[in-house]
């Protein structure tokens, strides 16, 4: 079991008597320790205060939060209607907790819809209501522990269409932390980076600090420190200096939504880097799994784009980091158009341009690019 | 005289009773103390550890070093000739202190000039070869206090330039600290700013954090909240996705050392703006007084960059930033290449392409672009 947690790193999540237990992202690297999510509410503050980030993360443990949810209201409901009607309302209340990451609403319909699937089916075979929202809810829980398996298979996959992008010997810049701890898994783009190092490729890293909550130089330098993956840190702001004079083989980043055309919302800064790369000539790569694909949405000017406190900016651990008073603006993501991505790394293969056209075959069930 | 103060900004230095009183800028805007320099070894620590900072600034301030220790060798050394020698020396050591700005040399070189050409003459006059080097020395205090008038007067007259390249409504970014505390006067990017801001200009400023040492939040904002200007502060990761989504008239920033081709070095992240200005076609500019040309460099590759110790980026405050024995990248400045200038503003006015010939123009005395 050790050697299975390295060989996916270390997953942020796991569901274990009753309880879902999330890795304390907001105190990494100092302190590994984990938050004991015992009710619904308890899901939704982690998803809100970044216990748990990273748009696949989000994703799951969103799909275990309404599970759990789904569990209390299986006692507590009166009647299957109400039971669907209060973890309906449930999951609005889940959708509302972050509004960029489109992971998080793909786990609560696909529970949803297990949970819908499961009373109809009840209903209609007349085993009796008064089960019905017991045994939809053991379903649920089945689901979501299932979405964590696939994310561990997906991941790997990622990893591994990849890693075949890059050279033997390369340099690559990545953004955020999109390993293990953002999407369950080997990791999105850390996972494309996992694969290249496994592989026996000869690859350094420029790991981005990602301001102003430094989940680069607190939790993607951690991972690829365990890993003795050779790793760099740098300001957001140094970027263009190193492509300038270094040789950079490529820009891998994670996504939250992409829409159907191919822009792609990431984390804030994730547009700078796709434009700089594009006037230096180097390949920019997203590296995310199916889920992040919103086919409700034409393009990245419908993708809301999530404001966080000033104060993220304003302080930094508690003290101040500027005058008093000061006002800051603090747009959590980006939207990176289309046409400056090289390529989408999904766990069905490599999308690339035309998007549109790609995106909508790859969407199609069972669907996979070939090499 | 608060009056005065008021209308230029706060000046980082003050000569008085023999020692130069330094803003020690490492602790605004927290609190506003100052740093004696009784000494020249004192003026050396300020500079390369940032007491003092912004390429005029430092020259003024190196200028007042050399004055200092030249006061001391008038008193130490046995002969007008050990005096020049002790003088270069100091000099040379006030050189190496930090390697990019070209102020400080220009600083150090001008109150050598004055010194050789006092000796010279009091030799040549046969006064006495005992009191040269006291003369001398205080002729390069005088110089020291005019070479700081001087930047006062150029400052406002970069800033008026400046202003009028701006509309009557407009929203600029800028990066890192380019006002009173760097330049010794009304500022040069923020000179710029204010001179439209008081020609009643409707003018807001978005202000890069400008990591790892974060010159952007604590002395940039604190100028603009002080001159009551309109300012929010931002990460450096976010200038993108504000060019796209915001309508933003210009970048105005400061210079370190310009080559004779009107390549630019200047803090590091002012490359990645230049860059994103490009693509959105936003325009960039670079404000400047005429002591910031290298005259002996001809384009920007022959500019040395300062790299910093890497704890500036491991650690903030004294506290961890990332995992323990990271590596870290932290080059000081970069260089911005001429074609993505829209202009250079200067005390004899506002350059443009092709910088070659007109820097070449601005650097001949006396010459003045007109408007």
């Amino acid at each position: 079991m050790m050697q299975m947690q390295r060989q996916i790193g270390l997953l942020p999540l796991q569901y274990t008597d009753h309880k879902l237990l999330l890795v304390d992202q907001r105190k990494l690297p100092q302190i590994l320790s984990y938050f004991d999510a015992t009710s619904f509410e308890d899901v939704c503050f982690a998803i809100k205060d970044m216990v748990v980030r990273g748009a696949p993360s989000i994703g799951v443990t969103a799909a275990f939060g309404l599970a759990l949810e789904a569990q209390r209201q299986a006692r507590e409901a009166a009647s299957p209607e109400d039971f669907i009607a209060r973890v309906s309302a449930a999951g609005a209340v889940l959708n509302a907790t972050r509004p960029t990451a489109v992971n998080l609403r793909w786990g609560v319909e696909r529970v949803m819809a297990v949970l819908l699937g499961s009373i109809k089916k009840s209903l209609q075979s007349h085993c009796g209501a008064g089960s019905a929202p017991a045994t939809a809810a053991a379903l649920a829980l089945e689901d979501a522990a299932k979405i964590l398996e696939e994310h561990i298979e997906s991941n790997r996959a990622i990893g591994d269409f990849g890693s075949k992008l890059l050279p033997d010997q390369c340099q690559v810049i990545t953004h955020c932390n999109a390993g293990s701890l953002a999407t369950c898994g080997w990791g999105t783009a850390l996972g494309v980076i996992r694969s290249a190092h496994f592989a026996g490729k000869n690859i350094s890293v420029f790991v981005d600090e990602t301001r102003p909550r430094n989940q680069g130089a607190n939790l993607t330098m951690w991972e690829l420190t365990e890993d003795k993956i050779p790793a760099t840190l740098v300001c957001d702001n140094m970027s263009g200096h190193i492509m300038l004079t270094k040789k950079i083989d490529g820009i891998i980043v994670g996504a939250d939504r992409i829409a159907l055309n191919g822009d792609t919302a990431n984390k804030i800064g994730t547009y700078n880097l796709a434009v700089l790369a594009r006037y230096h000539k180097v390949p920019f790569y997203v590296a995310a799994p199916i889920s992040t694909f919103d086919a409700a949405i034409d393009d990245g000017s419908m993708i809301p784009i999530e404001e966080r406190s000033s104060e993220e900016i304003t302080s930094f651990m508690g003290r101040p980091n500027t005058v008093a008073g000061a006002r800051a603006y603090n747009p959590a993501f980006d939207v990176t158009p289309a046409e400056l991505i090289s390529a989408i790394i999904t766990e069905r293969g490599v999308l690339t341009a035309p998007y549109r056209e790609n995106i909508r075959r790859v969407l199609a069930d069972n669907f996979v690019f070939s090499e």
